[in-house]
């Protein structure tokens, strides 16, 4: 059975929480709902924040809901939250609560699993409004709530991101696919490391110029990258077929830049690539300090390749268990040419790799000179082939410096492999 | 001159952009202004995220506008954005757009310190509502714009985060610290570590009971922590009185747990504890692949403290680099007391250090076995008198395993170098 819809469906959300206002938490439940939304062919038309306030929320249930056809909420539905959310939703639709079996077996599992007994507080927890469909959390003891009211379906999650992840992905997606039809959207994003906005900009001036009506280009900056993202929607078929131009063109034209699809991270395109190769890699970092290692570990998988790193702070340890020369670093300095492709070559030895990334610079906000200013980053990649080694200027934000230098140092390596293995 | 405006000022955040609605980027601008609002003492009411749509830009601002003083808004002003934001600006105040010498001369200083010509679309970013006040963006070229309007004040900035913070802190709120009578609002946030959030309620439930009426207590759990915060607002020399009376009373309740306070890291406590000892350490990292460095070398200055790093994944690495009997991994294989203890004291060895932290276990997804099963992570730390190991079980997503695991062995060292120099 499918409701009588609109085509294009619109949703928003609803995060609840005064800890998101004053700014204690950053808000990323709403992003990944957002992306599981626009996959589902729901458009998500705004996203608000509010406070733990009765009234506040029942007005912004309320505005929502002339607005779209779904609204997902989450938070304040935690043991300790005066289960806030509840009592606006049971004022919202007029309604009183019930104590809900199911929702509490499943709080008594999950104590029994941690042999303690179910406390006041979390029985308190299986108490529900009476006009909802219980959607059982088994990864945590707050249910999720469905409700339809006046043509609108409103859902509530509780804020621990992987419990609503959970329901989302288990009780709430499959829900949604069945109960609404939902048009075609389709998104393609290219991702580039190493040029800037604007450059890029110019770059796809006639492109975008050229694009049709359908279509819509974004430019999406982060540290150190810049994401294109195509965006269409309309008949199926025709929307796939133009795309697949339209990608082929773009990268044709950002060639030099463009590592990456979608949701792809680059340390996951070198790890991927290092694994086809039969390649392995080791690093040495110092002014990155285990940043770029924690990159590549962080990629499930990865001790198929990676093997092992070094941070080395101290001229002592570049020396001791790099085997970086001494007079290499007082006659150079630490951030030198010399001693980061001294580095990459020792850790590539050390560790016996095939590939190794090393790097050398002033993260700030000590430590800069006039001709060596804060910002400034050595770094080397060694291949099969030979070692090379580049100088970057990144400025004075200590924890950019780190991202920009690990990934431009994982782009390095990753293009000159390409070269390598054409 | 103050304007005349109630006691408890309110804002609201606008964040501009499909990108956030459709979760290709996390809104972090709305946290961080969140967080400086609130310190200046102006409440933020709500957030929200709109799309590039002009019609939908200019509702969210009339609606905010109803609620509230003062409105901040971010997005929509990049050199490829065509400009959505100013377009909507000038429609919703009725006004006509001016070139703006200053932001134009901005423009051109920028892009003479990169030895390159303004292009044209830099050159249309001069282009502003008649009825602005510019704020000077140094960092970007893209200026921040002020307007008044039937008592509200609407702000613009760009969504580059450290073009806005630059604005924020250099421009919007020196104005509004100049044009507004701000109430006291107070937090003071505990830091614990090592326990659940219901586990807290439980012990907190007399603290909650007695609690002033001025005073509210909000649960914030994240990766291995929870906050907690306590709010008030009233006169200021009673509210600091009371405040520090119930901090001093919270600290006793949950002394075995607290590590610190406010936006303090527990990498920056153990960094401060190591300089104030006079203490130097090293990591020797398996399943958390160098994030445990990452942590300790992302604070300024830890260069004093910090000395080195090794990740060692493969059996090979951690006998060669670290020195471990390979007989001790092949008895008792590689996530197990015996060797994470072995790591810590050979790494300490290696570095020179007075202490040191080692981590082997398995993040997952692969590796788990019945008896050692995903999650299972062996923790080592070694102080001057002395190596200590636990086992933790941190379930099954791979990077919160990474974060969990680090943030537990920092703070299990810290411990005991408290109990080591009381």
């Amino acid at each position: 059975m499918h409701f009588e819809y609109p085509i294009v469906m619109l949703a928003e959300i609803i995060t609840i929480g005064d800890e998101i206002l004053i700014g204690q938490i950053v808000d990323t439940n709403s992003a990944w709902m957002g992306q599981q939304l626009n996959q589902a062919g729901i458009k998500v038309h705004q996203i608000s924040s509010v406070a733990d306030e009765m009234a506040h929320i029942q007005k912004a249930l309320e505005q929502a809901s002339n607005r779209v056809q779904l609204i997902l909420i989450t938070g304040g539905l935690g043991p300790t939250k005066d289960d806030i959310t509840k009592k606006a939703l049971c004022e919202y639709f007029k309604v009183g609560s019930r104590f809900d079996e199911q929702t509490f077996k499943n709080i008594e599992r999950l104590f029994n699993l941690r042999s303690r007994d179910v406390s006041l507080i979390n029985r308190q927890q299986a108490e529900v409004p009476e006009n909802c469909t219980v959607l059982i959390n088994k990864v945590g003891t707050a249910s999720g709530m469905w409700f339809e009211d006046k043509g609108c379906v409103f859902v509530s999650m509780p804020g621990v991101p992987h419990e609503m992840q959970y329901l989302m992905i288990n009780e709430v997606l499959p829900r949604l696919k069945a109960k609404f039809e939902t048009p075609f959207i389709m998104h393609s994003t290219l991702l580039t490391q190493g040029v800037g906005e604007s450059f890029l900009a110019e770059l796809l001036g006639d492109f975008e110029d050229n694009l049709p009506k359908e279509f819509k280009l974004a430019y999406l900056p982060a540290a150190g990258m810049v994401r294109l993202r195509l965006t269409a929607s309309g008949d199926k078929v025709n929307i796939q077929k133009m795309m697949e131009t339209l990608v082929h063109q773009l990268e044709e034209i950002i060639k030099d830049y463009l590592f990456g699809y979608d949701e792809q991270q680059i340390e996951e395109v070198l790890g991927n690539l290092l694994r086809k190769l039969k390649l392995s890699i080791s690093t040495a970092e110092s002014c990155t300090g285990g940043y770029v290692a924690h990159l590549l570990t962080s990629i499930a998988g990865s001790s198929e390749y990676y093997i092992g790193s070094t941070v080395t702070y101290s001229y002592k340890s570049k020396s001791d268990i790099l085997g970086v020369p001494e007079e290499l670093i007082y006659k150079h300095g630490a951030v030198s040419e010399e001693v980061v492709r001294a580095m990459a070559e020792g850790v590539k030895l050390k560790f016996g790799t095939d590939c190794a990334i090393a790097t050398s610079g002033i993260a700030g906000p000590g430590g800069g000179t006039p001709d060596k200013p804060v910002g400034t980053v050595w770094i080397a990649i060694s291949s099969p082939i030979g070692t090379f080694a580049k100088k970057v200027l990144l400025g004075d934000n200590r924890l950019r410096t780190i991202q920009v230098a690990a990934t431009t140092a994982i782009n390095m390596l990753r293009k000159q492999l390409l070269i390598e293995n054409p």
